[in-house]
């Protein structure tokens, strides 16, 4: 087995991808489920501590900037995620904190602050999955008339990256030196603007705030078309996926990986994290049953408007004893989530699914991988993934919130440390030591170590200096 | 005395305006303050918890996207108030929580979401404090050449304000239905699009975030200038600002509640909240000691740079022992802060202050009202501008922090209390119950009641006949 770190052994990485009451588009009928709770931060409190004692690497939030679907079909609205993450830092003290952001409606100087801002109060904890927001709806938000085109969103994302890097590294290390004898608070050699300009993002000055915990907060990438994994080769920490099948898992990891060696990184050094839907029960048989009392509440009329929204066809093109139509268009011509669309299409046309079954299929999680069986099932079906290089770990997408996370914690999570597969304990305070990534290095600390050969007080001495003559 | 509520004997309103160690620019320097506060949580925590023991109405953090001034000056770089007032919500129950936030640089869609997320997690206790920052480095933060005139961002903030009530007034109260029988969790109809086109600012959809507990964060406004004036008396449920003497305070706070009356408010709807700088010592002698000790330690030439850079002449124009020079730009010139400039000077010809002089009291408090007594005499200072009507209560700035708030919460409150000018507990959770204001009324519950009279049960079943036909 490959190890990512010298003598100890690789272990995987499970994220808690929540969401309200559930991934299951059905979980708020449930009732045991508080239709309420997407409001409510007492259940995000109890599912970040349930999580933190399930030593989980992060929980993770994805978002848009819009009132997406049909508000009837199931819980809708959601809390900024940079503020609920803030809010369940204060009650956990060692798990990640990832929230998805858009680099097509933000503006670098803003965002950077705000997640080095969530870096600094949580610790080093703060993670942002990148996203570019395929939506005409959130481009209306924004004053736009039309959703900006993939490849353009995706230039915007690659220079608002190098934009926030270069606000994250405004402060060198050590740039304060808070000398109340001689009254400089720090010095300003060694604080540099942004200084970036590019076709789709400016900004000029230095961030407003030093160096966070980590360095750099930590990215995800989430996006799998060709332009989601050059972004993700270039930039990501990790990849949030989404596969159905063994080969195809580790046809997309070995793709990520050869195009982060092409990017000249450690193609080691990205996390591959597919989503994974659990279903748990005490027997095969129970956690079926489970899965069948979930998809029976699904409201098919719901989510057959949403399916025909994101294929692009009349809703009355879909009947729902019927497979999907045979003449849809290609991925080349939707300009929104591509690989979403490619997913969904396959699933259909692979499994030969009648729309209604496909329903089924996408209510469970969205087009994620399933696992309904025992916790010794789905422990092997994550251990499987695991060595067989398509998954450096997963992000674990429970059907039903909370319950499916204390099963899951309870009762896969002893499994997988018995198997020597996932830690015991904590070793690290960061996100980034969670993963077993570095923090990476100021650009001031790759350069030739003269800086460290000038004493601290002969620098302070020029700085004092300066300032007299200024 | 005049009332706000019948019974009740008006009582006055204290904000925490925070700001690192101190908002004298030389409180790093003295033995007992942290240099890395500024970005210290724990610290804040107590500064919040402080503030929360002395029954203040809120902690206030003012704030700018840009890194302004010198940093060898003062602690400098801050986090996103918004993520830090989150952090503070946690540690805290009753205090309000307002963060400054400019609506030049924001989107509206992105920010009304999460003040309405900080409303959310804290119950009720987020307010807002609307400014369109007057300086050349935040635009070309965001990709401009030039600031913006002062006239265009005023008008923005109009349009953004607008938007953003909109957006807070997307879902009607009650529009959650959560039936799990019927499989229906909100009504369709009574979730609005913002549909707002203005000149500036343009956002279609809904807000994906049902109505906040206090309807809309509580809006603050603290410019000053004839359109500052305007902003506030149209929209504003408090207004910071920095007067020096009575008699400009009492004639501030009659032409924004005459601008407020004029606009079709109460003019008792607006609070008028000047800041103060208190020092405070157990004679006259020892608070005046203390305040020469603070201004000993300031660096002159880190403030002469700063003053000439406000008021727009070289820096050697300022001789450190002469007044300012007699042909200083008119405001109506200036497009930055113009009430700040005005203010500068004329603090300066008023009392006819050397350029030294003038740093000193800028050092202070950047041009608020300094208090240095006793607690007696302090307690005095609020109270006849209370009584007198140029003020409903005070941001209060702590030259040091925490030992001036703890000061005050210790001595100047117990007075206040004990002339029955300040409350003895909270009797409300949220920030407008603080204030005395009410929850803004959605605009469906301002139409006829004729929506009353449809039992809910026909509304929902009209819903899901709906859904059906969809």
């Amino acid at each position: 087995m490959s190890t990512t770190g010298g003598a100890a052994p690789r272990t995987l990485h499970l994220n808690a991808f929540l969401l309200n009451v559930g991934h299951h588009e059905a979980a708020w009928r449930l009732p045991e489920s508080d239709p309420h709770a997407h409001l409510d931060l007492a259940h995000y409190q109890h599912l970040a501590r349930t999580a933190e004692r399930g030593l989980f690497d992060s929980v993770f939030f994805a978002d848009s900037p819009a009132l997406l679907g049909d508000v009837a079909r199931r819980p809708a609205g959601t809390l900024d995620p940079t503020i609920l993450l803030t809010a369940l830092a204060a009650v956990t003290t060692r798990i990640g904190l990832i929230a998805t952001a858009t680099t097509t409606y933000n503006s670098p100087y803003e965002l950077a602050r705000r997640f080095a801002s969530l870096d600094h109060v949580s610790g080093g904890r703060a993670g942002w999955n990148v996203v570019t927001t395929a939506t005409l709806e959130a481009a209306r938000n924004f004053g736009l008339d039309e959703l900006p085109a993939h490849a353009e969103r995706y230039a915007r994302a690659a220079e608002f990256l190098d934009a926030a890097r270069r606000l994250w590294d405004s402060w060198e290390p050590g740039a304060v030196l808070a000398d109340k004898a001689a009254g400089v608070f720090a010095d300003p050699a060694r604080v540099h603007p942004a200084a970036f300009e590019g076709r789709h993002v400016r900004v000029a000055g230095a961030l407003n705030l030093p160096r966070s915990p980590q360095g750099h907060p930590l990215l995800v990438q989430a996006g799998s078309s060709g332009d989601g994994k050059d972004l993700a080769a270039r930039y990501a920490d990790a990849v949030f996926t989404a596969q159905q099948t063994l080969p195809e898992a580790v046809a997309f990891a070995a793709d990520v990986r050869a195009r982060a060696a092409a990017a000249g990184r450690d193609p080691r050094s990205v996390l591959l994290l597919p989503g994974v839907v659990p279903v748990l029960g005490g027997t095969e048989a129970q956690a079926r049953e489970r899965e069948a009392e979930l998809d029976a509440l699904i409201v098919p009329e719901h989510a057959r408007r949403q399916l025909a929204q994101t294929l692009r066809v009349p809703v009355e093109e879909l009947a729902l004893d019927r497979p999907l139509p045979p003449d849809l268009p290609g991925e080349d011509e939707i300009e929104g989530a591509k690989s979403r669309y490619t997913l969904i299409v396959e699933l259909a046309r692979r499994e030969d699914l009648t729309v209604r079954e496909l329903i089924g299929r996408l209510g469970g999680g969205r087009g994620h991988r399933t696992l309904a069986g025992t916790p010794e099932q789905v422990a092997d079906a994550l251990q499987s993934w695991f060595e067989a290089g398509a998954a450096d770990g997963f992000n674990v997408m429970a059907p039903v919130l909370p319950s499916g996370l204390e099963e899951f914690v309870e009762h896969v999570v002893p499994l997988l440390q018995r198997r020597g597969l996932f830690r015991t304990e904590y070793t690290g305070t960061t996100l980034r030591e969670h993963y077993g990534l570095p923090v990476p290095p100021h650009p001031s600390e790759r350069r030739a170590g003269t800086r460290d050969a000038v004493p601290e007080a002969v620098r302070a001495g020029r700085v004092r200096e300066a300032v007299a003559a200024g």
